[in-house]
């Protein structure tokens, strides 16, 4: 059976900072960095051999996935790269400090756009410092320039079919080394959770969630590997 | 004009020991993570923008790949693992102390084996304990039992041909993170390194060359990204 591991990457210098971060390609903290390695060293401990790891194009995840492969001493398995596995784009928020936010618009507005399903922040204003048009690594993309969680869904899924289910289908291991709501977004899709309870879903950071899969894919069990920071799962089976 | 960097990894804890290394898959020392971290920011002073990225599946050269590009600001440049890529195999040398392999078989075959072109050292006993055979990151692969740097050249340049000729033609700078050996190979085809020079081309470790081609892929010029530590170079053009 095929075991699927997601794993949020660890905590990053705007996590710290308490900004709204979306596309920023911030670098994790020391702190975030020993997270990755902690997850690797669990995915080790666990006796996973990973066949295939995909992470985002930003810096936080594709150095948590590096850094988790190498403590599995796994270093060896093929990464694959791609935007959409990104964090949720907050639109004109990027860059905010949140309590400064929530000052000028409300802490009931940003509660919405940081809780709702599907109410988008207000666009990115372009040309702006956080305009990621010009940025290489997005070139040929049709960038967003705001996202809810229901249309961070709307590119995580296809690049899921398209890219990763049919490995899992063949009978691969695979990591998925991302972020909060990109790994929401494969959640919800997973395990069926209804709009209003998925933005309740917390994957806590660095702590690998194996998920062990049937062959059309429905999870038939669900564990933290590190079981004292592990979440409330959604229901299995 | 594509940019070809080629970037041997920096000190192993084998090196250090003097022992034969080949395929065994020993870590960097914190030295050989800084020498590649270095590397890295040498290619981000030098404005160079890689498009690709090529490395073994050796532990030692992938995160000597991952460091300088993390150092580089663009760990987000796709990454392909290849163990055509990896360090000549060393065959029953593997594991082995230089000295004590000196005192054995004589100096002077020691210096056969690891200075001439074609003379392999003695086959690998198969089920031992440096035989990868088992080794999943090997599966369906041919592997070879020893190799002499001509044997090594046979597997470096098909791959050089098939994966990473292509993406140059098209005008991509491209990295290949990787070993003393296979990498002599692809400097050995670049230059047309007479059989009797190309051992005695040494390439530094952690210090980026960057090789400009033209559209032929011939070299036009190359250099060393750390000037102070550079090694003679083949001719150019």
């Amino acid at each position: 059976m095929p075991v699927l591991v997601l794993l949020r990457h660890g905590q990053s210098q705007w996590n710290l900072e308490n900004r709204f971060t979306g596309w920023v390609d911030v670098d994790l903290t020391a702190e975030g960095e020993a997270q990755a390695r902690k997850g690797g060293e669990l995915i080790k401990a666990a006796g996973l051999d990973i066949d295939e790891a995909f992470t985002s194009v930003q810096t936080r995840a594709i150095r948590t996935c590096n850094l988790a492969l190498d403590a599995a001493s796994q270093s060896f398995v093929p990464v694959t790269k791609d935007w959409r596995l990104n964090e949720r784009h907050y639109g004109g928020l990027t860059g905010l400090n949140k309590a400064e936010t929530a000052e000028k618009h409300g802490e009931e507005q940003v509660t919405i756009w940081r809780r709702s399903y599907d109410v988008p922040p207000p666009e990115l204003a372009p040309g702006g410092e956080y305009d990621f048009a010009s940025d290489r690594r997005y070139k040929g993309a049709a960038l967003p320039s705001t996202e809810s969680l229901a249309t961070t869904l709307v590119r995580v899924l296809p690049y899921w079919e398209e890219a990763i289910a049919p490995k899992l289908k063949a009978g691969e291991n695979i990591l998925v080394a991302a972020h909060g709501n990109s790994l929401r977004a494969i959640v919800k899709h997973l395990f069926a959770v209804p709009d209003d309870q998925i933005v309740k879903v917390e994957i806590p950071t660095g702590n690998p969630l194996a998920i062990e899969l049937d062959a059309d894919l429905k999870p038939v069990a669900a564990r933290y590997l590190d079981e004292a920071r592990a979440e409330k799962l959604p229901t299995v089976g």
